[in-house]
C-alpha cells in the first residue's frame, strides 16, 4: 500500500457570527464579528485511523467563542489572541493555528442610544496565525471600491502581435480595493491602526497621477509604510475595473470621456506585495489566503 | 393541436452599467447606474411565427440607453421617463413596457475634485411602468440594515401545540430595509424626495417601542405618508433577522442581553403594503417585482 | 393626521431548509427542502396597534413545518398544501397565504444505499397561493443553462440610427431557463409531471431551428400545454446569454464560429406568459413573484 | 523616506471566460473555460517609477487567449501550458506566473448533435504556477456536494467545561468537496485523470464507516494516491455541513434520524493535506490559492 503521510492541517469552526451589546449605560455599543477558529497539531490519529481523542470538537470551539464574547471584545484582533491563547495553552497537542475575523460596521441613526444602521461599504478583516511561539497577525479589508474619474492614464507598454490597446493619458480607474497588511509585533492599537492604514490608502490613491493600477498600489503601501512602523508589509489584490468609453459614433455622437460602459468580466487583477526593506519574511503565513501572491 | 395565446410578455436589455462622469469644471460628478429597458407591446409574431419585424433588438435598446447619456442623466427616475417616452414613440406597436435603474452612490476622498469611494450601503432603486398613456413609478432602495439593541419586544401572541417560543420585552430587532413606494405623478424632485424618504424611515425607526417588526413598518410607512403627498403606497419585504441570545450556562455564566448569535437561516418575512386612503391602487405594475406582495 | 390602510400583507418564516431520510430499509431516500411560509389574512392590529393576538409567531411555523416532515414527504407541492390547510383552518383570521419550497436533487453515489451527491444543475420550485376557497399552485425550476451551438439566428428585425446589430443566420443561442407552470387543479402526480415537463422542454429546444429566443421559448410552451392539459400557463424569465464571436482578425485570424466570449452583463431578458385559449387567468397568484411578467 | 521592497507579485487578465465549438462534423463538441493569467517576473520599474515599459498589458493577454483557442483546446491543463510557455518564451523579463482555469461540463440532451445543457454540478480547476523552470500542475474541483445518511458518528472527542456536544455513532454526513492535487510531472492524460480521480473519491466516501470527516477525507486522498502515481499530494477544503436533528418533542413526536435542519453557519471546516512519502514538496506553489492549508 502507498504510504500517505498527513502534511498542513487544520480544522475548526467557521462564520461563528456573534454581535455583543455593551449596555452600560442607556448609550448602547455594537460589535459585530465573523469569527473562524482553527486548530493545527497533533491531529493525526484523526485521520488515519479515526481515534478523536485529540479532536477538541468544532463544537466546542463555537461555544468558547461565545462565551468568551460575555467577557467582552475590544478589537477582532485582541479577540483573536486571546482565542490561540486559550486553544494552545489548554490542549497540549494544539501547537498552533489560524484564527479569522470579520468586522461589520455599524453607525449610529442620527446619533440614537441604541439604533443603528450598518454604514461601512467595507469588511474589515484579521487573521491570527499562530505557530508554536510565533504569532503572526494580518489585519485588512475588502470592498472598498474607489475610483478615479481622470488623472490615470497608461501608456508606453510593449505591443506585440496580439495587443490592440491603445495607449490613452486619460481614463478612469477603478478597483475594488481588497489589502492585508502585517505587523511587526502584537502589542498594537488595531483599531486606531486600521482607521489610519484605511485613511492613508484613500488619501494616497488621489495625490498623484496613476501610470497603471500597479503605480498607484505602491503609492498606498508607500505611505502605509511610512506611517507606521508596526507594520512590515503590505499586500493588494485588486481588480482593474475596466470602464470603456462609449464608442457612440453610430449616433454621430463624441464622447470626451463622458458616458462609460462599467464591465464585468474580464477584468485586470493586480497582485502586489510590498515590504520594509530588512523586515523579515512571514511567508507561511499566508498560506491559503486566498488571492494575494 | 391545443391552442396557445401570449398574455403578458416583455424583453430587452438588462443591467446595462452606465457611469456618466461630468467635468464642466475640474470638479467632477459622478452617476452610476444599471439600467434595464423592457418593452411590451405586439409581439406575437416574434413567437408565434419567428417573425422578427417588431422585435427592436435589444442590443438596440442598449445602444439607446448609452447614447442617451451622453446628454446627462439627471435621476434614475427621469432618465427611465425619456426612455419610455423614446420607445413608446418611436415605435407604434410598442404601447408600454417596464424601465428600471439601480443606483450606486459615491462620495469624494476627501472632498477630492475627481478621486471618489462608493459609500452608500444601499442600492436605490427606480421602476417606471408604461401602460399605453399610463405611468406608474416606483422607487425604492435594498440593502440598507438596521438594529434596535432595545426598545424591543414580542409578546401576546397566540400559543398552539407548535409554539415553543418564549414570550420577551427586550430583544434585538434587526432587518435588511427593502422598500419601494409608488408616486401618484411623474413631476417630482426625485433626489431630493429619496433622500428625504430614507432619512424618515430610519427616523421612525429609533423613536418608539417595537411590538413586532409588523409595527415598525407601519411607523415607517405612516412617516412617510404623512410627509409625501406624491407618495400613495408604500411596500416593505423585510427580513425579520434574528438575533439570538446565546445561552451560556454551560459555562457558568449569565446572558443579560449582551451576546447574541446573528443567524441566516430561516428568518422571519414581513411584507407589507400601506396606501393613503382613498389612493387609486395599480396593482398591476407591481407584477414581476420580487418579494413585494 | 393622514389616513394609512394596509392592502396587501403577508409574513411568516422563510427557507427552513429541511432534509428528511427515509429510512425504512437499509436503502434509504431523502429529501431536501427549502420551505417558507407566509400567512395572510387579519393582520391589522399587528401593524397599527402593536397586538400580536393574531400573529402566530414565525417561529411556530417553522415548529409546523419540522413537525410535519416527521409524517413523511412526497412531493414538495403535497407538503405545501398540507402546510396551507393546517394555518387555514387552525387560526379563522387566517384566510390564505403563500408557501413555496425549492427541492434539491440528490442521487445515488454508484447505486448506493446510503451515499448521495447533490446532481441536478436545476433547482425544483412550487408556490401555493391560498385566497379563502381557492389554490393556486405554480410549480417550476430554475437554473438549468442550455446551449444550441447552431440552429439558431437573428434577422428582420427592424433598424433605427441606433442599431448597429448585424444579422446572422448562425449563432450560438444560450440561456438559463427559469419557469414556471400554473396547474388548473391540485390533484396531480407533480413529481411525475415535473420530470415530464422539464424533459419535454429540453426537448423542444433542440427540435427546430430557432428565429429568436422568443421563439424558442414559444416551442417550449406549446409542447408542455399540448402534451399536459392540468397546466394551463407557461411563464418564462429567460436571459439570452450572449456569446459573442471572437474577432481576431488582429492575429490574422479567421473565426467561423468557432471560438466565442460568453459574456456576462448587459444580457437579453425575455419574458413570457403562454396560456391555453380559454383557460381562467389568475393573475392576483403571480404578484411578488420575482421576474415574470 | 522608508523604504520598500517589491517582493512577490503579479497580474494579469482574470475570467477571460471562452467558449470553443468544434464543428468538423454536425456533431458539435463544446468545451467551456474560464481563464486567469497572470504574470510574475521584473515589474518594479511600473510600481515604483509608472514605467510601464515591461507591462504586457492585459488586454493582451485576453487577446493571446482567444487566439490561441482558435487552434482548438485539448484539456484546460494543456491550454494553461501552452500560455506558460507563450509568455515566458515572448518577454525575457517575464520568468514565470500563474495561469488558471476553470472549466463547466456540459452534456448533450438526448444525445443531441448541436443542443446542449450544463450538468455537472462541480466546477474543475486547473492551476499552473511556473517559476523559471519549475512547472508545477495542480488540478482539482469544487462544489460537489455528498451525503451519507448514516455509517457515521463522532465519539471519543476531548470534553472541557466548553463542551455540550453529545457523542452519536450514526449521524449524518455532509460537505462540499472542494479538492486540489498537485502532479508530480506535466504530460498527463487530465481528462481521463480527473475522471478516474472524481470516481474514486465519490467511492470512497460510501465504502467505510466514517469516524469523523478527517477519517474520510484520509480514505479519499490514500485511494487516490493509491491510483495514481503521478500524483503527488492532495489537498481537501472541506465544510461539514451540520444537519442537526430535529427536537420535535414539543409536538409529541420522537425522532429517530428521520427529519434533520440543514444549518448553513456555522459550520465545520476541515483542511488537510496528503501527500505521497518522500515526495518533494512544493509550497511556494500553492500560495495564494484560497481556502487551503
Amino acid at each position: 500500500m502507498t504510504e500517505v503521510i498527513l502534511t498542513a492541517n487544520q480544522y475548526g469552526k467557521a462564520e461563528n457570527h456573534v454581535v455583543r451589546v455593551t449596555r452600560d449605560s442607556d448609550r448602547h455599543e455594537v460589535i459585530d464579528l465573523s469569527i473562524t477558529s482553527e486548530l493545527r497539531g497533533d491531529f493525526e490519529a484523526a485521520h488515519f485511523a479515526g481515534d478523536n481523542a485529540h479532536v477538541v470538537p468544532t463544537d466546542t470551539q463555537k461555544n468558547t467563542i461565545f462565551a468568551f464574547s460575555r467577557d467582552g471584545i475590544t478589537s477582532p484582533e485582541a479577540f483573536l489572541l486571546r482565542l490561540a491563547e486559550h486553544f494552545t495553552s489548554e490542549f497540549d497537542w494544539v501547537t498552533g493555528g489560524r484564527w479569522a475575523a470579520e468586522k461589520f460596521g455599524w453607525s449610529r441613526i442620527e446619533d440614537h442610544d441604541h439604533a443603528f444602521f450598518r454604514n461601512t461599504p467595507e469588511t474589515r478583516t484579521a487573521v491570527l496565525v499562530r505557530d508554536g511561539a510565533t504569532d503572526t497577525m494580518i489585519s485588512g479589508f475588502y470592498g472598498l471600491t474607489v475610483m478615479k474619474t481622470t488623472q490615470s492614464g497608461f501608456v508606453g507598454y510593449p505591443k506585440d502581435k496580439y495587443t490592440t490597446l491603445q495607449e490613452t493619458e486619460d481614463r478612469i480607474l477603478a478597483t475594488d480595493i481588497a489589502t492585508r497588511w502585517r505587523y511587526n509585533r502584537t502589542d498594537i492599537d488595531y483599531d486606531a491602526t486600521y482607521d489610519s492604514v484605511r485613511a492613508t490608502m484613500l488619501s494616497a490613491l488621489g495625490k498623484e497621477y496613476s501610470y497603471a493600477l500597479q503605480h498607484t498600489l505602491y503609492q498606498m503601501a508607500q505611505a502605509v509604510l511610512e506611517k507606521h512602523d508596526t507594520i512590515d508589509e503590505v499586500k493588494f489584490s485588486c481588480p482593474n475595473k475596466h470602464h470603456f468609453l462609449s464608442d457612440l459614433s453610430f449616433a454621430g455622437l463624441d464622447n470626451p470621456n463622458l458616458v462609460f460602459w462599467a464591465a464585468d468580466r474580464p477584468y485586470g487583477l493586480i497582485e502586489a506585495t510590498f515590504a520594509r526593506k530588512g523586515s523579515d519574511s512571514a511567508e507561511a503565513a499566508w498560506v491559503g489566503i486566498a488571492g494575494f501572491c
